[in-house]
Order: structure tokens, then sequence, then C-alpha cells
């Protein structure tokens, strides 16, 4: 079993040895080199991805600039759920920021699994659940904060995208221009 | 029934008489009239609200003003997922922004009713990818695009929400004031 699926399912006491080893065999882990493309803009996607090591990041071409949406980190998973139960092509990109391996799960296999893993279903859910209340607070903090208090928060709460990602894509992120985003780290350097 | 319940319930093939029966004697609905709190700022939340007619409001207070984070209208459900799985004060209050007919869903409620009708897992969980899915979407837009493409979205595709809801509400929901958004809207009448 690739190890880090392993060190991956070792966090669910839900699941029993032979249970485990069936979703060893099952789940299909890749490794996507920096730089390769997973999604791009008007596929049609049926795949998930479940990062278990490494970063992904989503992004929409705007008059030809990249606006960063979201990175995905260890334990994240990049799903783009408006497709789910309607399938329909991707509006953003999604690119290994890092070398990253993922679990690739297609909408095909999973009905299958969950049939013979009826704990799943539950795992899933609460994954899910948890998903959406992230995606839902930074909606909120988003809309609720200007640039400068979106910046702290990263700094605060998730310094690792600091010392991961490049600052250019951060900016996007936080809704700002390169050249703003030095700014704001300038005043903040000099506070 | 609830006429609206029943209204609602008939939508779906999935259940039997027997089933739709079984879930009119136990969803809860309430009415709630325009201006009543469902939630408040702090309160420790376990229950989730189906919109079967009229609208609720998120919003939060920051520095004593109001920014409305999300509506939610017919056939929209107001979970704050981040207190579903780990149960925490809320950050946001919600309230009746007209009169307003909900399910009310508890918790503990839940996993009685799940037992008893299995189909209920798989409609709660499309449900929630779809709605997941159009938090994704707003997110998504709300951080590559201006407030005037935001405000002309909602012309576009959610003209309810302009002739439901007072501009000043609105003003906060597309990330500006209420003078801008006016400004924003006299352009768009001069076009």
């Amino acid at each position: 079993m690739n190890p880090y699926l392993a060190a991956f399912l070792d966090q669910f006491t839900e699941f029993s040895p032979e249970e485990r080893a069936l979703l060893g065999k099952h789940l299909i882990v890749n490794t996507f080199e920096k730089g390769t493309y997973l999604v791009k803009e008007g596929d049609q996607i049926s795949a998930c991805f479940f990062v278990l090591n490494g970063c992904l990041r989503a992004y929409k071409l705007v008059d030809g600039q990249e606006k960063t949406t979201e990175f995905y980190f260890e334990n994240e998973a990049a799903v783009f759920y408006s497709t789910v139960s309607t399938p329909s092509s991707a509006e953003l990109y999604l690119v290994a920021a890092e070398n990253t391996v993922c679990i690739v799960g297609a909408d095909t296999d999973a009905s299958d699994l969950y049939s013979q893993l009826p704990a799943l279903e539950k795992v899933t859910r609460v994954m899910m659940e948890q998903d959406f209340g992230k995606t839902q607070a930074r909606l909120t903090h988003f809309i609720t904060s200007s640039p400068e208090e979106r910046y702290m928060e990263i700094m605060n709460n998730r310094k690792h995208l600091l010392q991961r990602i490049p600052q250019h894509q951060i900016a996007s992120y936080i809704g700002v221009t390169p050249e703003s985003l030095s700014r704001i780290r300038k005043r903040l350097l000099v506070q």
C-alpha cells in the first residue's frame, strides 16, 4: 500500500483491518509532478482529488490573469461539487502547486465501494460537512474583511501557505494585485 | 400535514407513501415572523433550517455594522456546517427576512430518522452536494469579480433577490457600502 495512504487510513478507527485492506486495494493513488494539470477549464470532470501529500491550486482565468480561488493541502479534498450530481464542464483549472500525492476518486467507483463499506458513507459525509464548514467560513470572512485582514488571518492561522506558496498567487487569493500585497506586507512589517 | 411541507415532499419520487407520511409526521415545521431571530451570535447551534416559503438572512456584526453573508430562499438550507460535527457557538445571526416557513431539523432527531428511512441519506447527501456547489461557485465568483459584476450577476440570474431584499442588505452582500451600490446602479441604468 502507498505509505501516504497507509498513514491516512490509520486515522480511522471506524474500519476493521479487512475494510482497511479493501480500501487500500480500491483507492487509486497517483503522484502528480509540480505543474501538472489535473483539471482544465472546459473539462468534463468526474473525479475528485484528496491530497495525501503536497498541494493543489485551483484558479480561474480572468482576462488572461490567473485568479487563485483555493489551495488544497494535506487532508483536504479538491472537489467541484456543482459537477458531482450534475455533470458539467469545469470553470476552473486545478494544478499541482508542489509534487503532490492524491487519492483520485471517480464517481463511478464510489457507489460500489459504499455498498461494500457502509462505514465509508458516514466518514465521507463528516469530511464533506467539515469541508463545507471551511468553505462557508472562508466566504463569510472574504465578504466581511479587508484584504489586509485576510492576509493577517493567513499569517495567524495558515502560516504554511506563506511558506509554500509564491506571493503573487496569494495576492489573487486574498483579492488584490501583487503590488497591493507588497504594500500590505510593508505596512504590517512596520507595525 | 403543513401544505408547504406536502408540496416539498411531492418533489421526491424516492419515498413511498408510507415513508412520505413518516417524514410528514417527524419533520418539524415552524413559521417565523419577519424579523424573528433564529440564531444569534454566540448561540450554541444544533439546528438547521430548510426554507419552504419565505427568506432567511445570515449576517455578521462587524464594528456595529450588519454585513450580510447569505440569503436562503425557498428550497435552500441554512446550515452552519462548521458547527455540525463540532458543536460550537455561532459567529453569525440568522433572521427571518420575510415571514418564513421552515423545516427545523435538530441533529439529535436526524440519526433516528435516517435509520428508519435509508433513502433519506442519499436525498440529503445530494442536496448537500448541490448546496456545497453553490457556495463554492459564490466564493469563486466573489474572489474573481468586481462589485459591479456581482450586482450584474444578481440582475441576470437572481432577480428575486432585488425584488424581495432591501438595497442596503444587498450592498454588503456584494461587498460594498450602500452609497457605492447606488453609484453602481446609476452607472448600469445609464448604459
